[in-house]
């Protein structure tokens, strides 16, 4: 989608690393309409492409594809992609069409880059999970990479949608992270009730002044579904979406748990 | 699907000639569970593995694709690939579902084989046009071509489902075909008004004895959408879906118009 920022530069860093000195790296950049709900951002959406085309120089890309509209949808284009299991939740809740706009595009670019590999972020877990699904479902030919989140120096995720934040909330922001933190070590010292970690999940990101929050949840990390107990053969991830004076913003983290 | 026929030898010719003799042909043999509907004929659709080997092997076949129900389909499989303009009248109307079966299980076997060009009969014209709007709007890496339907010496177009006519019904069969020359004709004759076409080819299918007619429809070749008027810019296509002693047959042709 553009609006390159640091997470995006250590995806393509890590792409850069893997295709080595014989690959080629691709970045596509493409603000796709079909992925965004008829009252969200997509005209005020970020678009700073002469600064994207530097990042993407300096970080080595080989190629930039940066399609117009009409190159990537016909008029009359009637073909859709749809996940329906791990697309119904979280996100997928509150942005109806959003994972189908994803994976529609998402195949279509993997279609015409035909890469080997493929590198995602985990910022947007349920998106990668989505993806991984999508690639599994179809047999797309690519390996698909997470690569962990990148973030400020307080714990905010990076994101394009962090320059709509206000400077109160952009302060207020890093408390999403220190609430999933806060998760994160309750587990680690011996809390395995889903519901106990989530009740305090949700009591620390009321306590952000403004912010309203979406859904907080705790899900098997490839499912999605909804856990009630952490354990050592539990692959669990707590999941957030909170928006702060209306810009929506998102955050995951890893839940392990230990024996008591 | 398999059971194969002349019609499809006749594919696998098309695609040997266009394969050459450095490219190789691959036919996949897939009785897709997911373009049956609830009450549609999967458990007796033929499988005649054995029979359609030795018409691969006689055809210069290179490789036969025969995967079975799990290679194809985890058990949590949720993408489906949905087409919703092509796909929504004629055999789409009675068939709910079919179309993104088929959608689907095509775009596996393309991400799965990865052929260059891929040969299509003409026969299922609709599954046809499908094919080709998935294939433009995803930007799938093939180019389609369309094999001109075979047909019996009586006219009827090969279909594996025809082994299912008593041979009562499929003397009368051969009067679907019959039916849609006589449109050609009149519009040869100069006939350009599609109801007035459409009118003597839903006449000539109801004198056949038990028939039941599904549809009959003049419509654009290519957008599937309907006609008033042929003429000499227009590409039309008449199709037809008639249940014959409750086995469903389907057949098309060209219609062009003549300037009177």
């Amino acid at each position: 989608m553009g609006a390159l920022h640091k997470g995006h530069a250590a995806l393509i860093r890590r792409a850069r690393r893997l295709a080595g000195t014989k690959g080629s790296v691709v970045v596509s950049i493409f603000v796709n309409p079909t992925q965004f709900g008829p009252r969200e951002d997509i005209a005020k959406y970020p678009r700073p492409l002469d600064q994207d085309r530097r990042i993407c120089q300096r970080e080595g890309v080989d190629l930039l594809f940066h399609p117009t509209l009409s190159e990537m949808y016909a008029s009359d284009a009637s073909v859709v992609v749809n996940e329906s299991s791990l697309s119904a939740g979280l996100c997928g809740a509150s942005r109806p069409g959003h994972f189908a706009g994803v994976c529609t595009v998402v195949t279509m670019l993997f279609q015409i880059v035909r890469p080997t590999t493929s590198v995602f972020g985990e910022k947007d877990w349920q998106q990668l999970a989505v993806i991984r699904r999508m690639v599994r479902d179809l047999k797309v030919p690519v390996k698909i990479i997470a690569h962990p989140t990148v973030r400020e120096e307080d714990g905010l995720a990076l994101s394009s949608r962090n320059s709509y934040l206000t400077p109160e909330n952009r302060a207020l922001s890093s408390r999403i992270h220190a609430a999933l933190i806060a998760s994160v070590m309750e587990a680690e010292a011996g809390e395995t009730s889903v519901a106990r970690l989530r009740r305090g999940l949700l009591r620390d990101l009321a306590a952000i002044p403004g912010a309203v929050t979406d859904y907080a949840a705790i899900v098997d990390a490839e499912s999605l579904e909804p856990l009630k107990k952490l354990g050592r053969a539990v692959k669990a991830r707590a999941l957030v979406a909170v928006k702060l004076g209306g810009v929506r913003l998102i955050d995951n983290v890893p839940l392990s748990g230990v024996s008591k």
